[in-house]
């Protein structure tokens, strides 16, 4: 089964709002082994949104459409598809009903554009949304399977898994069986150059998907002969040869995030961690905490901003400060021994650096971060130079932090 | 003149990654008045980028492609260029010495992957990359101006900042006056009534893009008789008196954000900042520092995960937890004098939450979020009850309490 995903809304086009209903879409039908031949995001103009129905309907066997659907005047999707399954529209008095009661439960009154949105097209079939107001319409086009969703994205997932993913799953013949080896700090053409010998004759595809220091590889087969199952024991025994051969900067298989594959390694030591953060400003405590029941081993951060914090919190000495200035291995070694006893925990990341892009000097340029991690009696230190880009640093900070302490539990 | 954007790669069609590049080139293609018909992003596969290349080519006067040019195996988008324009490939000396010097620099070997770099279609005009080893290309295609660049976010920006927006600037003619109203805690469908009888006799239109608790009002003029002097008045005009009856929920223009205004109001009351975070696990502390020359008033943050660190760092008491719980007003109230006082800050937030997806009860469910903000003297508390998912929860809680602190700041 092959499908198009189209997203309506000029906002997206004019890069006010970053599409990521698709990214999540794709995810979910891939899993069900559908094809997404592109994904197009077009305006809220009825024309252009007609005619990439008509074009997606030529070759793909599903349509998914998102946007266009909300209360306000720029939303036409509705028209269109009245247009394209050549119907009217009707006032639907189960969606009446069904907003009426959401906006009783949240004390407030319905307004006459909600009553809008009860108007559905006749060769719909209604899809109940319970999380906003738009419902879902799922039309048995002659042409092709289409589905319209709203573009909020908690409401678009709830008529995902709730009615699509169900109904496509029964339609569609899984044929593709997937691994992807998740890396981190080494770069995307080392790994080629290790990896590509060891799939060569094997029959496997790889893509490599680099971004923030880390490299995701997904290795797949794709409609060989092979059962199902075969192609799956291919394709895992290829990926952990692979990952054996990549080794240390191998952190996982497939959804694995650093923050995860941290968060149980620290259940099975049964340790506790805390951050000391500078420029990091919270961001590496968010990552951690990110990852339902953090509250195991996750006790807490200090996010020690001016020097005044880093010395009264943290007790860096204000010798160290003048010594060696805020953004140095020294005072990041301080910062990681005084959040341990702070909070009392095992282990520890402490980071310090000049997120930019103002305030660096030749001597500690911007992107120039300190990192230290692990207990009290052993630790890890490192000082790295990443960019300009304010949001890049963090980024990367955290990266090289969550890693460092990765390694840090591997060798203890 | 009219744009489309194409992007290339399977792992944006099976939604490993999002396609931020797109948003990004949109808003600064806007910028210059460069209207986006489209945004596509297609699959690995030469006929598919090559079909739609052409078909592209019939509606657009120019083309923007990222991604399909990185070391490996699985990058196609030289070859389809090669054959859209009807070319060859040479070895480009000049990109195999910068590539060279970029590698010597950081003291690690070129690769054979790389000699595959150089090679450069006959009809293209090298755009040098200084942040990647994947050049840009620019066509004057008879068809169309076509430009390629990698899918590395940054090498993109850069080879966009540097190389193609003050080409395209050249080329454009603006003639689009807007002006973005943005919201914070008012429904789409109660701005729509306010705002429409506003708009209606002033030929300026509207869009709404709602987000986490956020709707951004997008008021425009397109194309009409006036100068874009006079068309920008005329914007502007309007969304000052949209801005005036929408009251508190109105925070800024354009690309403000939360905690950009938060920031500037800081500042011009020479106030300090600092957090007290459960649930949010640090995320307010990341918002606020994600604003450069945040150290000017954020001090600091107490991430207090465990109720021990809640009592011990921020003085709450064991009385207030046994009797009212962690998830509590009461518990946020001595969290917020605890940080205070802790980081000698004059104002802060403190926020104690239930994140989910498990944790809750049925009288305080998954979702449920306290919340107080203020200084010593003067406080405002707020309970509130988002959903079931994780991030949706931590990102409401990181929105609401900012804007609260906006609200008291205001009302102080």
């Amino acid at each position: 089964m092959k499908a198009i995903i189209l997203t309506v809304g000029d906002e997206l086009l004019i890069g006010q709002v970053v599409d990521t209903n698709s990214a999540w879409m794709g995810s979910q039908l891939y899993e069900l082994g559908i094809q997404v031949l592109a994904i197009e995001s077009v305006p809220d103009h009825p024309i252009q949104l007609e005619s990439a129905i008509r074009r997606s309907a030529k070759v793909a066997d599903v349509i998914l459409i998102t946007g266009g659907l909300g209360p306000t005047k720029d939303d036409i999707t509705k028209k269109v598809l009245c247009n394209v399954m050549d119907c009217g529209l009707y006032f639907s008095d189960a969606t009446y009903n069904r907003i009426q009661r959401m906006f009783e439960k949240r004390g407030i009154p319905m307004r006459d554009a909600h009553k809008e949105q009860c108007m559905m097209p006749d060769k719909a079939e209604i899809l109940t949304n319970a999380r906003g107001t738009a419902p879902g319409m799922w039309f048995d086009w002659k042409e092709a399977i289409l589905v319209s969703m709203p573009g909020v994205p908690h409401e678009m997932k709830y008529l995902m898994t709730k009615e699509v993913l169900p109904r496509l799953d029964q339609m569609s013949d899984v044929t593709l069986a997937k691994r992807t080896v998740r890396t981190v700090g080494i770069p995307e053409s080392s790994l080629a150059s290790m990896v590509e010998p060891l799939i060569e004759n094997h029959d496997v595809s790889i893509a490599y998907l680099p971004s923030r220091g880390q490299v995701r590889l997904r290795l797949y087969t794709n409609g060989t002969a092979d059962s199902l199952d075969a192609q799956q024991k291919k394709v895992d025994a290829v990926a952990a040869s692979v990952a054996e051969e990549i080794g240390l900067p191998f952190f996982g298989y497939d959804e694995a995030t650093l923050e995860s594959v941290l968060g149980e390694m620290l259940v099975d030591r049964g340790l506790t961690v805390a951050t000391a953060e500078s420029c990091t400003g919270g961001f590496i405590a968010h990552r951690l905490t990110s990852i339902p029941g953090a509250s195991r081993y996750f006790v807490g951060s200090c996010v020690a901003y001016s020097n005044e914090i880093k010395m009264r919190q943290l007790g860096v000495l204000a010798d160290t400060l003048d010594a060696y200035g805020a953004v140095s291995i020294e005072v990041t070694q301080e910062m990681l021994q005084g959040v341990l006893k702070l909070m009392n925990a095992k282990v520890g990341i402490a980071v310090s650096g000049i997120a930019g892009p103002d305030g660096g000097s030749s001597a500690k340029p911007v992107g120039t971060i300190c990192l230290t991690v692990g207990s009290q009696e052993h630790q890890v230190s490192k000082k790295i130079v990443v960019g300009k880009d304010r949001m890049i640093n963090i980024e990367y900070a955290t990266v090289f932090g969550l890693n460092m302490l990765r390694k840090f539990l591997l060798a203890d």
